[in-house]
């Protein structure tokens, strides 16, 4: 797939939506329908974005009940005008929209999981105006601490697809290499996956977004916090080092500083909310570290991707130097890319040269 | 201090109240005046509790503001008819009566601490009533991590008069006992200190409470959760044992598995909630557990005491056996003793013997 930041795309992500000839082409809609918001993509044949929609009916934000068709309701906001200009084009959707609480529910598939699997995993459900979508199920891994994820697996194939294009066959063979990755994707509930040989071989979850809302919102942490006019560098670092260095005590203990340092005199009220960011990103990450460390692995050293949005994910570059990490590379438009690859090997759209519409 | 419960007491405490004649013998207040809630209890000279009031009144829930005289207010609802019937009874205080929020901010004083500290930080403030009352300092422990307390100290130096009473010389002795002791104070801040000759050597903090409330009341975990019937023993100890065995990767990652382990059926909705709870008191004693460590110190074998609520202090029981400690004794009434031990160290009130108005 070639994107926005390849070198040589036909179409510009910036000018998308303006180049109305281009609709002509369109050959997929691809859309990532999670929990608060549902993004929607058009792409031609060649895997260029050509137009894009941003909603907020998201699963738990739909315009009516989904009992009274509020799935309908917010797909045809979103969608209508691109199926009226191209009657027939095929829908991929990835996230929470196969959950439970979705249009229908995909069944997980269960990890190590490969792009195959996730392509026979696909549930169909056909919409009122006889479109049908294609869902991509979510990973389980099981055990005692079982994992899930809806719509990171769709991103880090995503990112994985690069690997394919960075050797110009124009189809994915990172099956080839064996090498194991690791994938961070910060946010609500952020995802850590040891990839290997084009497989999610599994996976960490980590609630420190949500966590991180929680206290800051509804404990006695938040009382004494200010919001700075910008994110605190210093402050932030010396949470993430406070976590590596002192946390033996675990986070429950630690977070008690964010009050403590306050009532010191040694954190001001400003500087409070990145110090306990950071001393829960320094958690995250020291038990990640010792995650690793039972695989004989690290993050010293290791190359590693992100995928997020761009302020936060370089939050986690700032605190995984702080482990010896210091080849964190962002991936830009994964989901996207993860959207296109999944519709491809599922046939849904049958990939042209990037030239057959250059110009 | 002889209290209810102690072999002979002169007054027993289920009766305390109905005694009326017994008001004569008033001998002191003391008032456990924390952020919700002030309690209060009358003594005889002999260390009996007499009488107890019990007020919502906490620092942040006073009959009217701190500006209007909200102190006053609360002190004059609670003890107006203690002080009508003996003028000129002398007052404690302990809690966050002596905070910056509080009637007056009496400065916290530094571990290690001992009573005689305590004492000499006790900060006077008179009420529009012409009465003084002494308010018992918190401690502070500096550092990288600074911890404080406002309130606990008074309990512990109740718990720890349990020794001096123990050999039965009517004065604590326990600076003789050069044991090092554990005392836990479980609740929304749950408090370990170490104790070793009657000094409060060191203290940790973990948020178990509080951050146990937010996830549930803020949380997609909370989502899933029904409030069984009774405690559910198992699932509380499944979640002690997984914090204990497989807690690596710290709470950020393992509280995720109260949702998963929904998701594919392993933990009913009415099993969550004390699995969550197991989840949090296992790491916070797995935390304690690695502290202790750099001490050369370790839980199992300890002979510790618990101070608090009676349910909960159980629950702690029966997680602090799967850390090999099965001796953790309840330490009743720690807080009226600690007020009573100080009031008398403090020269507030001149201790007669058990037997002076016995009968």
């Amino acid at each position: 797939m070639k994107h926005a930041g390849s070198p040589t795309p036909a179409v510009n992500y910036a000018a998308a939506g303006a180049v109305e000839t281009n609709l002509e082409y369109a050959a997929l809609i691809a859309l990532d329908w999670g929990t608060t918001s549902l993004r929607a993509y058009l792409f031609d044949a060649a895997g260029n974005v050509l137009d894009t929609r941003a909603s907020t009916a998201g699963i738990m934000n739909l315009p009516r009940s989904a009992e009274q068709g509020g799935f309908d309701a917010a797909f045809d906001d979103t969608c209508r005008a691109w199926l009226d200009q191209t009657p027939g084009l095929p829908v991929i959707a990835a996230g929470m929209v196969g959950s439970a609480q979705g249009w229908v529910e995909v069944p997980y598939i269960d990890a190590p999981a490969n792009a195959e699997a996730l392509v026979a995993g696909i549930v169909r459900v056909k919409a009122a105006c006889g479109v049908t979508l294609h869902i991509v199920p979510g990973v389980l891994q099981r055990g005692e601490l079982p994992n899930v994820m809806r719509g990171e697996e769709t991103q880090i194939f995503g990112a994985l697809s690069e690997d394919a294009s960075a050797t110009d066959s124009g189809k994915p063979d990172d099956k080839d290499s064996s090498k194991r990755a690791l994938i961070g994707l910060p946010g609500t509930h952020a995802k850590w996956a040891v990839v290997q040989a084009g497989r999610i071989e599994r996976f960490h979850t980590f609630m420190t977004g949500e966590v991180f809302a929680a206290l800051r919102e509804h404990t006695i942490l938040g009382r004494t916090m200010v919001t700075p006019d910008r994110p605190d560098t210093d402050a932030f670092l010396h949470g993430v080092n406070i976590a590596r260095d002192k946390g033996q005590a675990g986070m429950l203990a630690t977070v008690f500083s964010a009050r403590t340092l306050g009532l010191t005199g040694e954190l001001s009220r400003e500087q409070q909310p990145d110090y306990l960011s950071g001393l829960l990103i320094g958690h995250e990450l020291a038990g990640l570290e010792a995650v690793l460390a039972q695989q004989q692995n690290s993050l010293a050293g290791q190359h590693l991707r992100l995928i997020g949005n761009e302020a936060l994910c370089e939050r986690y570059r700032v605190a995984l130097a702080q482990f010896g990490c210091t080849r964190a590379e962002l991936v830009k438009h994964a989901t996207e890319r993860g959207l296109w690859r999944v519709a491809t090997q599922a046939g849904l759209v049958n990939p042209t040269p990037q030239t057959a519409h250059a110009g």
